[in-house]
């Protein structure tokens, strides 16, 4: 079996070290614009070998973990140089212009769309880690798109390395990803920049900063490059959600700025129930 | 040794665990307006008995870890209490309102003002933990008003139970706090409010929110009884970095509306050096 995994990092990593887990006969290759980082991934054993476009007739798997912009200029390309028993698959955190880019495609058979909710603020090749996806949440888009034959081959491998699928439509994801995952990137990224801004003296940040701050700034490390291409193809759910919250911190402010502390202690109040919601999430992985 | 812990939450219960450790013939009171959690506290070893206002002047050292509401009534109380020879440190996430509450009592000599930078989402008798303090940091106000001996007494016991000590005015404090903890909080709340009144059927956050919403919105459990008079008795400084933050937040709205992603791209790059800030924190713990 030969899985090609274009854009060796942090997600087309974590899926070739547990491909290979899986099946320890299979030969994975790798395709990067980054010759620094296909050098690298070798060298850790993420990928057997590099590759290139040309090599993709021979594939079974072709892995397709490019920023989401990349995503919907190469997709084309690697259905173009399939084989008609290959399967694709991208994992962008957008569903809704991928699935267009790829829509009148003659082998949209080939391709199925999906996003795993995985990842950890890191990325590159050194970023990839075996057991990534135990657990977690992966989200089909039109699986009825895609042929039977290659749909079980695909759900296989997610179910393998410990994936729960769920199923919706590119429009609905585009929507619903935006408040739980586009959304806390901004606010973590944004916090980042106010404290960054008032504390020219870092040291006033490392002494006085505890694991609150250190838990809500998490996701600034996130890489631009992978996220300006998504709030770019998400731009208006993502604007309608930062506009709520823009406006849900205004009402908290005016909240103080009138004294109402009643007001305040029951917003906090009624939030606390994400405790529960929280833990629901994690009784199910 | 008699010591005596007003409030056995999170904080002082943590405090009196560790403190018992140190000295094993200690004996640990707690006062609490709780009777619930006083009882809690001593089914679970957090204290050996309960005690009232009445027996402080039997106290060799006092933990007031009470809401910064009730700790500037109660200080005072406190400090006509107690003997001579006893030392009163409170623990709260304000530091300016708490040292003019006291600034003029006869016993201010036997006080020392602290904020140790620690914590988790949880409160109550059963969220008190060992070894809670190792590593972080304690900010000490104005410990030239503290008797020397008192002082080198209190700061005996902060560095047993691993704490570094930084030094600070009360009113520098509260305005860094207001950045790197305060802020923290109230984003993670509206994030947390943003989403559960968007997503009403709860199923669909937990089905495709990951760990980076989880770690955004880990603060959005804390105590409304503790965070309301945090931000009513810091209330100048929190409207400040909230204000910046909305700010912050609405130029990053006009960017996308602007469709200026190399902009966007700028933003998250110059904030991606927390990176480095966070490891500098972690470093040094």
């Amino acid at each position: 079996m030969n899985i090609y995994v274009i854009g060796v990092g942090l997600i087309g990593g974590s899926i070739a070290l547990d491909a290979k887990d899986l099946n320890p006969d299979a030969k994975i290759f790798g395709i990067d614009s980054n010759e620094k980082h296909l050098q690298e991934a070798k060298k850790l054993g993420v990928i057997d070998e590099a590759a290139t476009f040309e090599d993709l007739s021979k594939a079974d798997f072709v892995i397709v973990s490019v920023p989401v912009d990349t995503a919907i200029v190469v997709l084309p390309t690697v259905l173009d140089l399939i084989s008609d028993s290959a399967i694709v698959f991208d994992v962008g955190s957008t569903k809704a212009p991928i699935c267009e880019a790829v829509a009148g495609h003659p082998k949209r058979r080939n391709f199925i769309a999906t996003h795993p909710i995985a990842g950890t603020e890191f990325s590159g090749p050194s970023a990839a880690i075996r057991g990534l996806f135990q657990g977690k949440t992966n989200i089909i888009c039109e699986v009825e798109k895609t042929t039977f034959k290659l749909q079980e081959k695909a759900l296989d491998l997610f179910k393998n390395i410990g994936m729960r699928i769920r199923y919706m439509d590119p429009k609905s994801h585009d929507k619903h990803i935006a408040y739980v995952s586009h959304l806390s990137h901004i606010s973590s990224f944004m916090l980042g920049k106010t404290v960054i801004n008032k504390e020219k003296d870092e040291q006033d940040i490392f002494d006085m900063a505890g694991s609150g701050f250190e838990s809500t700034v998490r996701l600034a490390k996130s890489s631009p490059a992978m996220w300006t291409p998504i709030f770019k193809q998400n731009k208006k759910q993502v604007i309608k959600t930062l506009e709520e919250y823009i406006s849900n911190l205004s009402k908290f402010k005016e909240l103080m700025l009138n004294d109402d502390y009643d007001a305040i202690y029951h917003e906090m109040e009624s939030v606390n129930r994400i405790k529960e919601i929280l833990n629901g999430m994690n009784a199910k992985k």
